[in-house]
């Protein structure tokens, strides 16, 4: 393993966590993923991973992509690096990571939303020369209706993934994911959060992979048992309606903030595999105000006000 | 009139086009507009009117606004004017307009959108003294599947309204619709076009006012046949789901290139009327392609190579 250049290792855990994911989804949705492979113009590609309309998930997204080629300065403004082409002259990229998103079909259920990434910045003449690297990442839960038991469960396996590199890491990385996953216009969060961290470069590249994999692995067991908990709740139109609104802000978020997205829009991806995230379905409705005391109102407060969870 | 300042003409015409514009549809409709006045903290407001799921329309947004204020420096940064201020100081604006997006039930209906606005910066200190005035707008048609005749119709009006000022004018601002209204990621164009402006100031603010009064009323004959035309035409799933996935395409236009939904973002609009434009429903399937000579396919077409209408 040792052998191996960074580069193949996060390809490969982003890759194995492809794998991981799907097969629990599967399982528990009983419909299959459909795979596409696709060929970045600039250098590299991707495959995407697409379940829609199955038994529990209304849209499954679980994106792997391995991405390298010249930096262009709408990409480097992007990622506020303008300046550092002209201590280095032209410069190459190399990014890879897993990206999923998973909308599942009941209202009752929350979206969940999961990233792994390492990234380089290398001189274009001399591409062994790493002028920056970092990792980032982190999983998000974004609930039509809140669960406060659900929300401790997912913050707590995250806690716990976060604790075997640092115990600082979760309550520095849920603050960040709060800040991050914000609907600015709106002041209120996209959910109830999770961990994010991005240009993460503090402590050795080997340590911050094994801080990825963790979090990675913590995924499935955080988020599918709320799904197969709420699979069969039952609900009506009112809850539907409210989870398209809901749904409705997912992509507010998605095409006006998504650091990610908008890099990929960016750099060239795929776009079909970049928009994976937005939901089957979404409703906007002209200044909804929900009830006091309802549910939908316990929601939004908490989306005012992020809470802590563990 | 004419002791009348540009700014009160161009509100009076903005409240005027909305008050023709609600007039007519709510005649062709049979549902009521909601209204709301909503104040704008820095300065302003306006008036905004939604007709929600109609017996004609899904969603009808008809919105005035009279804003005014300190310029922030995101603002110049959207207005490409991060400069002027270094040569003017402290600088105030006023910008009027009416805004007004219409989604009918039946896919066979277009969406269209139209806009017209005046805009003022001038000195803080000295707010007589106007550092940049112009005029912008323009009327756009989306359909979900194409109706050569209906384009036409949309298209010879406005030609018509633009030949009272100026016969360059369609030509030129047909063009710099299709160029405008563009999804560069979906390297297609967000509908068959009409007309756009935008920095208007070559001629006289009188004449420039006149040529926006000719455009706005050309809005209403020029659409609401169509909607008329088409309100009984049978449709099935196939035809809704269309529509939907064509809607999810407004909404990346709209969030992530439309320079007033980003202006009325940076410069504290109020976000359920700016937000206002948005479909009531929109869909994201993954990687959908028309079969081939279907009338998907004959839109995607067009969409991908804008045509000449008149």
């Amino acid at each position: 393993m040792s052998s191996q250049s960074m580069r193949q290792r996060a390809e490969a855990l982003a890759r194995q966590t492809q794998d991981t994911i799907c097969a629990a989804v599967e399982k528990l949705d009983g419909a299959r993923f459909r795979e596409d492979s696709w060929q970045r113009p600039g250098g590299g590609g991707g495959d995407s991973r697409v379940l829609q309309d199955g038994g529990v998930f209304e849209k499954a997204g679980v994106n792997v992509s391995v991405v390298y080629g010249a930096v262009s300065a709408p990409m480097l403004a992007a990622l506020e690096l303008a300046t550092i082409a002209d201590e280095h002259g032209e410069l190459a990229f190399f990014a890879t990571g897993i990206s999923t998103v998973l909308h599942p079909q009941n209202p009752h259920a929350p979206t969940a939303h999961a990233n792994y990434r390492y990234f380089e910045i290398v001189r274009h003449d001399e591409p062994t020369q790493i002028v920056r690297w970092w990792f980032g990442g982190g999983a998000d839960l974004t609930p039509s209706y809140l669960v406060e038991d659900d929300a401790r469960h997912f913050h707590r396996l995250h806690q716990q993934a976060c604790e075997h590199t640092d115990a600082s890491y979760y309550p520095r990385f849920k603050r960040w994911c709060d800040e991050y996953f914000r609907l600015h216009h709106r002041a209120e969060a996209r959910g109830i959060g999770g961990i994010f961290f991005d240009r993460l470069d503090e402590r050795p590249a080997e340590a911050l992979l094994t801080h990825c994999r963790h979090c990675a692995e913590a995924f499935v067991p955080a988020y599918l048992p709320l799904c197969e908990a709420h699979a069969a709740d039952p609900f009506g139109e009112r809850e539907r309606r409210w989870q398209q609104l809901r749904r409705g802000r997912y992509v507010e978020f998605n095409l006006l903030h998504d650091r990610g997205t908008l890099f990929g829009l960016h750099s060239g991806g795929r776009i079909e595999s970049i928009l994976m995230s937005l939901p089957l379905t979404a409703r906007w409705e002209y200044d909804v105000v929900p009830e006091p005391h309802s549910p939908e109102a316990a929601l939004v407060e908490v989306l005012r006000e992020p809470r802590d969870w563990v």
